[in-house]
């Protein structure tokens, strides 16, 4: 079983009043028809109507690609959310608009199964599958599919899944290795995580095939006459080798932006565009674990670029992409934190590639590094990206502010991925809590709870309806009462030890405390006399470095799972972005709860109490250098600060101010 | 009088052991016939012959820029430097090749006066003058103009500069604010520097309103038609917006690379390819000095440009330039070390540009805060792009190594700008020692010294030939001895007190010590009764740091002039570059005098005594950070290195080795 949290989702009841439900319910009571809003006003709700629209008549924003270009994929998220919803949260405006969309997509259906709003209306020619790389009519399917997915779960109907099968089939024809096939991938991986799960749903092997033929043959360097695929279709376009948008860089694609420089299983570290190999590695992922005999490459090559990736090229955060040039991630250890240190992109879409991609690996790998990263991420590098009000999100998630890029929000984008990617994703954010590893015995279970949170789960043993219930205030708490409710003496539960910690327990105390790859098991015996226990993750403030090739000098604040910044809002005496400010690493450090009175955000912030100081910049003249003890001296005379506010990460850019905020900071040479 | 020290250097002698007559002398005995082979075999010195080479046929290199189109500017400044070498180190094979290279280039004009290899014979149509942003003409024309005035100056005839100033004629027509003439001005500028020194020659005043024309025009968001210069004409060539050069910024040109975003006074930071601005600046600080009444807004941004480059944008070597991509400036304080990094540029012609540039502002204003950064730039980012036999050469001066640049030299570049402005820089290195800023009284004489060097510099006071020598063996000692020799009683002599002395005297002493502007004047009273008399610098190792939004942790070490570096040749053991190198800021350091056996290098070393130590990276892993308890701890109780050896960086790559070098060192925290 697949264990989908397209799927696992409606079997985890959030309790409401945990953490993870609010901002659930945010998405669902505010941004869901927030989005709408943004779908109609911006034509992408009209569009499968197929009628002309102005925005077609300008020049593209970023040339050669027009903003209408990924438009089927807004419609394919936001669908896909709002079925999701439409599960736990009925709204009758929400079920009309997926209705009505779904007759637009399947009235502009192809007589041969074709559906792409560009070559349908906007080129109406014969050009389409001509530029695969940049036009994105795969990823385009990919996003309708899981759409379609979406819809026939909830509505029990075909309306969508249908055509979207017969489009898949026009796929099927068009492309793979026969000598009248296209031997293309998608430029943006998508369709392949949709192609497995349709795969789980149809059992059709075409599929599995289809997905295995794009995942297999991408990047390979003689796909067609000899020429990598992307090179052979410039070339046939008639493509000038010199023009290209913006955002490439700087040398003529070596298709390295779109993750396809060599084969999957010859690349060596992620490479290009961030949000790319995530969506490609967690369809690698699947297909790992439906067909583990014959990807043992494929599963090396997972670890490889995944260990490259978080020890080189991840912020402390969780966010991936240093490059904003190319949307993308840098040199190894080239994390500069925000536009005036040179660069930093962090998008929303990279990060939830990231709890796509582990959440894939950890049904076939139960390895808590990889959970650990996923926690990172999502209540840092995702959750920042959506205001509490859920009405306004970032795409970019930089680490500090600039006067060039101050921390704020936006209510839309011209490319609108983010905000539909994080509205199905905290849709169906219990799925990711627990997951149900293949036992060896059909009578007996095993449950691993990989995310703490409020909620119950429930399962059966052998047909008997069973639950396991976690009563928790984390992220704020690491006290996790757990109450397993079953008949069976067979059910086994493997419990996150985040690496993070430093002191954790069970109450009662288990047989054996070993953990294993990041869990450790209670087995059947324990929960069987004791299916009342209690875990207990010490949460701390802890201080954080850069890998010293990094080469910065600075430190960060987290709490369990949270990762700090100051915002000028607690602190309004700054005036540089906190680029002057120094903090103690051993600093004393107090935790307050608070509950924001404008906007009900309850969290823990924490104050540095003399720990630190503002450095005298405008002292301090490099021509082109200063003396080293002419900078230590005005370091540790620095004029102490009494009180330093931090609030969360993702927190930031909620309760107005001047947009200055900054994670990590200076470290203060006392 | 202008001063410029192609001039007088023939005024300055020199001594013949001195640091600055050695690396002449190898620029004379070696550089000069290497660099003619080269130009020989690389097809340079025939081109002018104008027969069909087999590289016009190749697709440019870099698109649309072929390599032959500098060549030019590469005959023009070998020309000027063999010019220079003859008067000093006369050699018939030398005097044979100029006066070959005269004929060529005189028979290779075109009878209106136009001389540029690629429209004579590459694309030999009407297309000349159309690509000005891109093309060079202009720039060649500039090099091949200070080339002419160096032959005149050495061969007493016209047969070079005749022609040039023809070509010049038909440049007066051609460009100007007339209605039938281009509002252009050099992509690269040159062209102006050289139309200054030529009007000083001429005192045409057509020559200085062409330069003129050229520094004001620049930037002209409305120059033709209402629009930029560039603009119109690459719309004018029909330039597909979308292709471009892969050195560009990542978007479509803005005309920042050229340094003409916007007129110079308006101009607030230095921007684009790093050559490009301290060429502009030179001449503009020459219009200055000849025009000081109506220059006060580009004297101002003299001084504006210059403060933004020296406090943000400069390297602890005096180097400049960030960005490979484009070999130009980055944002204020990025400044990457090396490739891996994240950048690294510091070409040589630019560290050349900024002596230029210096050297014609202290005719005007006597500030040592700009001859300090000439004397940086000069002994390390100048001098270490040649190797010590005068036989190899770098463009790219990167302060730190990496596996994909090592610190290596090479015997010749396709784009080889570098070798011969190395050439011509060190012809006339005696003319940058001193200047003789105007006097109020006819009969007094007021003398600068900007730099310290054995040698004897021969001047006039009322007709009286006089003389001043200094005896020192400076860059490694700070002690010069001073005798004057003079009849006249009104001899001033200005001395430049370096900003990074600590320490420093005259005996015998004179009347006061005040220092204005980094210069102390010994007044003529003093001087008549002490003609001999000696300046004590003291001369220690210092640490320097980068500005803290620099953003690094890492120190420098220096000593007089000098910024040293770590080579893999003095310290075996290292195979990661030095990055896991740290060293203590309050290390004992010793000095050491060194004859080097391999190169005859003669130079003080620096040995570090157990202040310097491996942090072991191995054991660090960023997951994606690492607790800074970890990291501090890794760091103090890291193994001590018993004896660290460093030496100057300009000597780096010249005894073998592996390539590893580094002249910023992480700061250890014990």
């Amino acid at each position: 079983m697949a264990g989908y949290p397209q799927e696992t989702f409606l079997n985890v009841k959030l309790a409401p009043d945990s953490f993870l439900e609010k901002k659930r319910r945010t998405a669902s009571v505010a941004s869901l028809k927030q989005q709408l809003g943004f779908m109609k006003s911006t034509g992408r709700y009209e569009a499968f109507k197929l009628k002309w629209l102005p925005v077609y008549d300008e020049p593209p924003a970023i040339w050669p690609i027009g903003s209408w270009l990924f438009w089927d994929s807004d419609i394919g998220k936001w669908l896909e959310g709002a079925c999701y919803f439409l599960h736990t949260d009925y709204d009758a405006e929400i079920d009309a608009a997926v209705q009505e969309l779904t007759d637009m997509l399947s009235n502009a259906q192809h007589d041969d199964g074709y559906l792409n709003l560009h070559y349908s209306i906007v080129e109406p020619t014969s050009n389409r599958f001509t530029n695969i790389r940049d036009f994105c009519e795969l990823y385009n399917a990919g996003h309708l599919l899981e759409g379609a997915l979406a819809h026939e779960h909830y509505y029990k109907n075909d309306k969508l899944l249908g055509p979207m099968i017969r489009y898949v089939d026009l796929i099927i024809k068009t492309f793979g290795p026969g000598e009248d096939q296209l031997h293309a991938y998608p430029g943006h991986p998508e369709l392949e995580i949709a192609l497995l799960r349709l795969h789980e749903r149809t059992h059709d092997k075409r599929h599995f095939e289809l997905a295995k033929y794009f995942i297999t043959e991408r990047g390979n360097p003689k796909g067609v006459d000899g020429r990598h695929y992307y090179d052979w279709e410039a070339d046939k376009r008639g493509d000038d080798p010199n023009a290209r948008p913006y955002f490439y860089p700087e040398r003529t694609p070596s298709n390295w932006y779109y993750s396809a420089s060599v084969p999957l299983v010859d690349m060596q570290t992620v490479e290009g565009h961030s949000v790319r190999p995530m969506y490609l590695l967690t369809a690698v992922a699947d297909m790992v674990r439906i067909d583990k005999a014959n990807t043992s490459d494929l599963r090396k090559a997972i670890v490889r670029l995944w260990e490259d990736m978080v020890s080189t090229k991840m912020y402390v955060t969780g966010g991936i992409g240093a490059m904003p040039q190319y949307e993308g991630f840098g040199i190894p250890y080239f994390l500069p934190q925000g536009t005036d240190e040179g660069g930093c992109y962090a998008e929303t879409c990279a990060a939830i590639g990231i709890m796509m991609m582990v959440e894939r690996v950890l049904q076939y790998d139960l390895d808590g590094s990889f959970t650990d990263i996923l926690e990172l991420a999502f209540y840092n590098a995702v959750l920042t990206a959506s205001s509490t009000d859920g009405r306004k999100y970032t795409y970019v998630n930089q680490l500090a502010s600039s006067d060039a890029n101050p921390a704020e929000r936006s209510e839309w984008f011209r490319c609108a991925c983010c905000p539909p990617n994080i509205l199905r994703t905290l849709a169906i954010i219990g799925g990711y809590l627990y997951s149900q590893p293949a036992s060896t015995e059909v009578s007996a279970k095993h449950i691993a709870v990989h995310l703490y949170s409020s909620s119950t789960l429930d399962f059966t043993v052998s047909d008997h309806p069973s639950s396991l219930t976690q009563s928790t205030d984390w992220p704020w708490s690491g006290n996790v009462e757990f109450k397993l409710e079953t008949s069976s003496k067979a059910v086994r539960i493997s419990l996150r030890i985040p690496q993070w910690t430093s002191e954790w327990s069970i109450e009662p105390p288990p047989p054996y405390k070993e953990v294993t790859k990041g869990y450790i098991t209670l087995p059947a015996e324990y929960l069987a006399s004791n299916p009342n226990f209690t875990l207990k993750i010490k949460l701390e403030t802890r201080i954080l470095a850069s890998h010293p090739f990094v080469n910065t000098d600075t430190i960060a604040v987290a709490r369990g799972p949270i990762i700090y910044c100051v915002e000028d809002f607690d602190n309004p005496w700054v005036d540089d972005h906190f680029k002057s400010l120094q903090l103690d690493p051993d600093a004393v450090v107090t935790e307050r709860a608070v509950k924001d009175p404008s906007t009900g955000e309850e969290y823990v912030a924490l104050d540095v109490h003399r720990g630190a100081s503002l450095l005298p910049i405008k002292s301090l003249k490099a021509a082109p250098s200063i003396p080293w003890k002419t900078l230590s001296k005005a370091a540790a005379d620095a004029e102490v600060i009494e009180l330093l506010h931090m609030v969360p990460y993702y927190f930031r850019s909620n309760r107005g101010g001047r947009g200055m905020a900054r994670t990590g900071i200076r470290r203060w040479i006392r």
